[in-house]
């Protein structure tokens, strides 16, 4: 059995020397200078170790030629959303083409891809069909077709990239098969790879669904817990310590308040709620958690505002900083990171922005000079510093470090709560 | 050390009984009945075992004379909501009134009642200082006041009525005073009396902020999943299968669908969201989850509607029969049941409906004729039959014998999924 696994990013990559340990494995990805990187056994994202690359033995790969010998392909491409928060399927549909311009009788093709329930069967099918000129074989023409053409699956992916505690062989992983007999066949190669074992789902819609679920719910109540801050905030009171209380009920879940940003949470529910209405279903709960943090950029600026008016400051020529670029903790991903917004919003106001984040180069930003990207803050300069990153370099930090940063009267807002309260002068 | 236990209902029972074992407890409600059963030990709610009220040492009273002596008043009145979905708060006031004008110098009075953040300091206190003519102390003022007046603390229940797995000994308790002080000693209180321990809150407000969002995030959960229940509808995959894949990842939390009715989960989020708009700030998440899990029996009804005009039937004379009527599983407590709703609407559509619910006595019920409790359901007779609680007694029937109360095109709905899903015409 031969197995190419198209698009090799933290998805792709991780499955692909899994997969190589027990089964001839093509890695395929258009990105030539990516391919070129982990023939060089390098993973720039720093998802995968040198050495386990050292040790793969996947044909890394940029020619479809590569991979037309294979009898599985496992499509693990991006699936972003658009400037109007829709879904934008190009770079699957590409795929889907790349595929089908090589598939052959009885080939299996598996989506890992996050996508809005219906998109396998619905969006990436026809093209499989179009550019194969194959059958797609399901449950109900299985008979009929006689075995001439391919099957498709659906296996989402649950990486948590950063994660070290949960990976892809020990997270239990959904399968699905077009056929009762293909869904059989996806699963046993899943679990011949995934310690944790696999689920089996009713259908591939149904695996399309449950994935894109979980950063739903995700989001909801991270959404739930932005508004309670809002809430306590005025009511002056430490959300904080009021969910560390709540924490200690047997079915109360913990969720932090904070900038959702990122290409899963921030994303998927759009993808959910894209699929709704066109079912003529209008998703409050999914839409009021993503307007709620999309919003909280700004309701950090106008807490700002607030607090230095009462200091009989101005936005304009506020020199501010803000530590903390990327979109998540101890990671360099900048992909739909909400400190774009903060300092965009800022920038708007003529406030002056430095961004601190020994994890990003400057030569990844480009944004226009809405802000500087300093190697290290100045010192005695800074107004306002908001920490909204919870980096671990930060938390080790002293607050009388981050306090040398700024004027005499700087305001320091702790985002992530990462110092104790007295120590700074507001949290989410 | 006296305590009064002010409200004898799920909460202040098993309080009461719980310190009698350690302290001279009086129990004290305004219902002579209640007070009376008591007496004769019988808990006609059943949250109380007989022999748990033989054992106990508790005096129960209508008599506020009984009450004066005490050193320590906990309150345990009901918060309901009004027709306005606005705070309830007249028992409360009530109890503070009583406990107001037998209130002594240095006497601690404790709020367990689920109330919005700054009920206590707000309403409670001016109301128990008026009507005792002392001073409230708190840490700011503890100096000035010298001992001249009365503490306050509030510690919120988190019974869960019917949950033979937690209960009020072994679910760890929040507690708080107003003075450092008395927040150790209320907090040691119940450290007496609950095994698995207790929580100090901050403050007062932070304990009340943390009861509330308990049931707030419960409530946004469910209709979270409610909505994408309405969604999965209209996509044709069945919710249960998806939100069980779903479960297999190690953060999702699992919460099913269904009607949300009862004293909490229902209320509750109406109380912050009250606050929340008193300090100009419209909670979008809160309500929307209102908005959705309020609107469940209407979804129902439509979904009826849609498949009875699929077999040629009308609303108009339809027979019905709705299996269940309390707010939750194995409870006869009807408040909020939004089963109530369900039969409303179908009477509002001249439908005829028949509830059968074992737990339920006809005198309990009185609803103008919106429709019959039969003890039995007829044979052979109805249209549509809903489940609409999971009641034990219901899951352990046969569907062949829920079949054998209908006619032959009968449909049947299975609201809380308590039979496979080929079994059933529709579930959430």
């Amino acid at each position: 059995m031969k197995i190419s696994v198209i698009g090799l990013g933290y998805v792709g990559l991780p499955l692909a020397i899994e997969f190589s340990k027990s089964y001839e494995t093509i890695g395929f990805d258009i990105n030539q200078l990516r391919v070129q990187q982990l023939i060089k056994n390098n993973d720039i994202n720093g998802d995968v170790e040198t050495s386990s690359l050292l040790d793969s033995k996947v044909v890394f790969t940029s020619s479809i030629e590569d991979i037309v010998e294979s009898d599985i392909y496992i499509v693990t491409t991006p699936t972003p959303i658009d400037e109007d928060n829709n879904p934008d399927l190009t770079i699957l549909k590409k795929a889907c083409e790349t595929v089908g311009s090589v598939l052959k009788k009885n080939d299996i093709v598996i989506f890992e891809s996050t996508v809005y329930p219906g998109t396998t069967e619905e969006v990436c099918v026809p093209i499989l069909e179009s550019h194969s000129g194959l059958n797609f074989i399901n449950e109900e023409n299985k008979n009929s077709i006689n075995d001439d053409g391919f099957y498709c699956g659906y296996s989402p992916e649950r990486i948590n990239p950063g994660d070290k505690e949960h990976y892809l062989t020990n997270i239990v992983k959904i399968t699905s098969g077009s056929t009762e007999e293909i869904a059989k066949k996806i699963d046993n190669l899943y679990k011949s790879i995934v310690q944790a074992g696999t689920y089996r789902a009713e259908s591939i819609m149904v695996a399309e669904a449950a994935k894109i679920i979980e950063n739903t719910q995700r989001d909801v109540n991270i959404a739930l817990v932005n508004e309670l801050s809002i809430i306590f905030n005025k009511l002056g009171i430490d959300t904080k310590q009021v969910l560390r209380a709540a924490e200690t009920k047997w079915n109360f879940n913990r969720y932090d308040p904070g900038l959702v940003g990122g290409h899963c949470i921030g994303v998927d529910p759009y993808y959910l709620a894209y699929k709704s209405i066109k079912m003529d279903y209008y998703p409050e709960m999914i839409l009021s958690g993503r307007k709620i943090n999309d919003g909280m950029p700004q309701i950090i600026i106008d807490r700002i505002i607030e607090m230095i008016n009462q200091q009989g400051k101005q936005m304009k020529n506020l020199n501010t900083l803000i530590m903390g670029l990327s979109f998540k903790k101890d990671c360099k991903d900048l992909r739909n990171s909400k400190v774009f917004n903060l300092a965009k919003i800022l920038n708007s106001k003529k406030s002056k922005v430095d961004i601190y984040d020994p994890f990003i180069n400057q030569d990844e930003v480009n944004e226009d000079n809405i802000f500087s990207l300093v190697e290290e803050p100045r010192s005695k300069y800074y107004d306002v510093i908001i920490i909204a990153v919870d980096h671990s370099v930060f938390a080790t930090m002293s607050i009388n470090e981050i306090r040398s940063y700024g004027t005499d009267d700087l305001l320091i807002l702790d985002l992530k709560s990462i110092f104790p309260i007295h120590q700074t002068d507001f949290r989410l």
